[in-house]
Order: structure tokens, then sequence, then C-alpha cells
């Protein structure tokens, strides 16, 4: 059974993953016949209260609350290797670019957590596959951006794409249920909620784009 | 549009809504054409730590987490009427037999939330259908089992399921993507993750479910 990874960032849109997202990336992977492998870093977090909206003036740990997606079934990130996995997925929402790295504050000049960019460059080396969902292509752009240049799209924000393109990926308009492939470096990526404005659009762009990651597997 | 009530108890297996059938009820809903309205009690829990399942020693409030899984579009429960709903669908996950009742710790004996109780009362008054997924038809059994004696399933688990019938309702065995539907009183159950092994079987059941749930309006 092929083992796709999916690395966390927390639990809710604005300060971790984005909770649909993640779930549909999981399910997905099982409807293809594959395994999935949650993983996220054990870090903290600074805590949006999602009522509100505002800061929390808290912080919890990305693989604690990452856990409740995941059910449990979870891995530190730093005990994984691209050896263990087939292909990865990342699913968005504010923790993917605020905790797996700082692009939300800092856009292309962005600095990575140490993990995340071990297994992204890793996973690269090894030819193996990397789907990236919602505001995760600006993650991977701000990972791999110099090193590939890859094709990626966050669906049509003009602001967010020029970042991207600063770190010298490319980035490409895509409508919210369609996806974008790298054929040359393997990375597909969907908009989601980027664009969406209803879940089952949601679910139909990480569906295709799940099984367009397992096909270039 | 009809307007399908979704009650959420928190956002994690072990103290709050399952969220893998949160987030497919709520697909579901929009699947059909219909709407969504989350709400969840203005009140605390006791926080499970989802990586170690320990108890965390710590209080959160059960609207400000569920608030995650709705992504900020939610109401407090306390303010939501009948009136204003077409049917309503209960997720499971321990939140609901320990946050919206105490099931969990009393059985046939559980004490319900007053705010998740009146609503119940009114849909049913109101001959409005209940949706109840997983651990959640003990909560409904709990709350309106010696008044309707309805018939629901929690899949096939003996002790379980005899501590629903202590409450007057009647419990029917069911496989993990089916459901069963009491037409007198329009409540529809499934087993969801009571049974399910793979992520992909609770989406099946759940969507099953909320479909039926729609057409009994």
């Amino acid at each position: 059974m092929k083992k796709i990874g999916v690395v966390l960032s927390g639990c809710g849109v604005r300060d971790g993953s984005e909770i649909h997202e993640a779930v549909f990336a999981l399910l997905s992977i099982d409807q293809a016949g594959c395994e999935a492998v949650c993983m996220a870093p054990d870090a903290d977090f600074a805590v949006t209260n999602h009522l509100t909206m505002q800061d929390a003036g808290e912080h919890r740990n990305i693989l604690v609350e990452s856990a409740r997606i995941a059910r449990g079934n979870i891995r530190d990130l730093s005990d994984v290797k691209a050896a263990d996995l087939d292909a990865v997925v990342f699913p968005g929402g504010f923790g993917a670019a605020k905790n797996l790295c700082d692009f939300a504050v800092k856009g292309a000049s962005a600095s990575v957590n140490p993990e995340t960019l071990r297994l992204l460059k890793e996973m690269a080396a090894a030819g193996k596959p990397i789907g990236v969902i919602c505001i995760a292509p600006a993650l991977l752009a701000a990972a791999l951006g110099r090193d590939l240049a890859p094709t990626v799209t966050i669906g049509n924000d003009a602001g967010t794409a020029a970042e991207i393109e600063k770190t010298g990926a490319i980035h490409q308009e895509c409508p919210v249920t369609g996806f974008i492939v790298d054929k040359k470096n393997k990375i597909v990526s969907t908009p989601a909620y980027m664009l969406a404005t209803r879940i089952s659009e949601v679910q139909q762009g990480i569906e295709k784009c799940v099984q367009e990651v397992i096909k270039l597997i």
C-alpha cells in the first residue's frame, strides 16, 4: 500500500491546518487505496480564537493540536524521512504560512521550519510527488522556489502570486476545483479555500489534486 | 434553501466533535444544496491531549473550539430555535456524550445540557428531522428516549446498546456504511466511527444519513 504523508500545522484555519482541507486530503488518500501518514512539527504556535478571530494570547503545540485531525495517529515530523513515504501532501490554513514557515509575515523572504524544509528537500531529491493545497504552495515556494523554479497555483490572488514569484517559483492561475501539475518537479497544487465559497468545491479540488499526486508516484 | 443545523461539541474525537464526522456532515449538507447552520453551547469542557490521549488538566470553551470546524461561522446554541431550522444533525465524538450530556459517565441516567435538550424537544415537537451520528444516538436517547421511544443505532456495541435501551429507546444493529430510519419520529442514525476502520466508510454512512434526513423534511 502506497504511503502518502500528510503534513499538518495545527487544527484550525486561522492558526493551523484548515480542517476541511486536511480531512478531504485524508479521505482522498483512503479512497485511492493508499495509507495516510500524518505528521507535524513538535513546536509551539500562537493561538487564534476562531469565534472572535482575535489573538488568544496563548500558545499550544502544533503536534498535539494536529493530533485532533489525525485522531491520535500522528508522528513527529522530525522522525519521518522521504524514504518512509511515496508522496507527501500539505493542506492549507494559516498554519502552513505561519507555523511551517513565516511567509504570512515575511512573504518571499520567509524562512521555513527546519524539519519541514528537510522533508521537502528529501522528497524533491528522491523525485517523489508533492501536493500543496490552498496557501501551502507559498510554503513550497519559500522552501524550493530558488532551487526548482516550481510551477504552482494559489488561485488568482495577485499579491500572493507576486510574492510566490519573487522566490523563483512560477505562479499560474487556476479555477477553484482545478489543479496545476508541474510534471518536471512532480508538484501538484489546487486553490481550495484560497478561492472556494463552498465546502464541496474544496472537496472536489483536493480529490483531483491527491489523485494526481498518486498518479505521479 | 433548506437550513440544516449542525450541533458541535468541541473539536476533536476525545473531548469534542469527531472532526471527520463533522466535516462530512457539512459536506453532505452542501452537496445536497442545503445550508449548514453550525452551533455549539457556550460552556467549558475538560481537554484531552490527543497525542497522549491523557487528560490535559485544562479547560476550553465548547463554542470557541467548535468554531475551528465551522471556520468561525457558528452560533451560540442558546440563540437557535427549531423555527430557524428545517432539520438538525449531531456529529459524534466524545463531546456528544461528555459535553452535550454525561452519558459517557452516567449511561442511561445521563442528564442533558439544557440548551441541547431544549432544541431537541423543539425539533421533535415541530416534527422536524434529526440525524444522529456515531455516539450521538446515546445523547438523543438520554434526551428523548422516555418520551418518544425512538429507534436508533450505534452499530453493534452491546454495552452501549443496552444503556440506550434503558432510556426507553430501541437499539437496532446496523452495518458501518448503513443507517437506520425511525420514520415515525423522523430520526436517522448511522454508526460512523463506532464501527468504521476507514475514513471513507465514515463519509459513506454520513452522506446517506444526511440525505435521508433531508428527504424527511
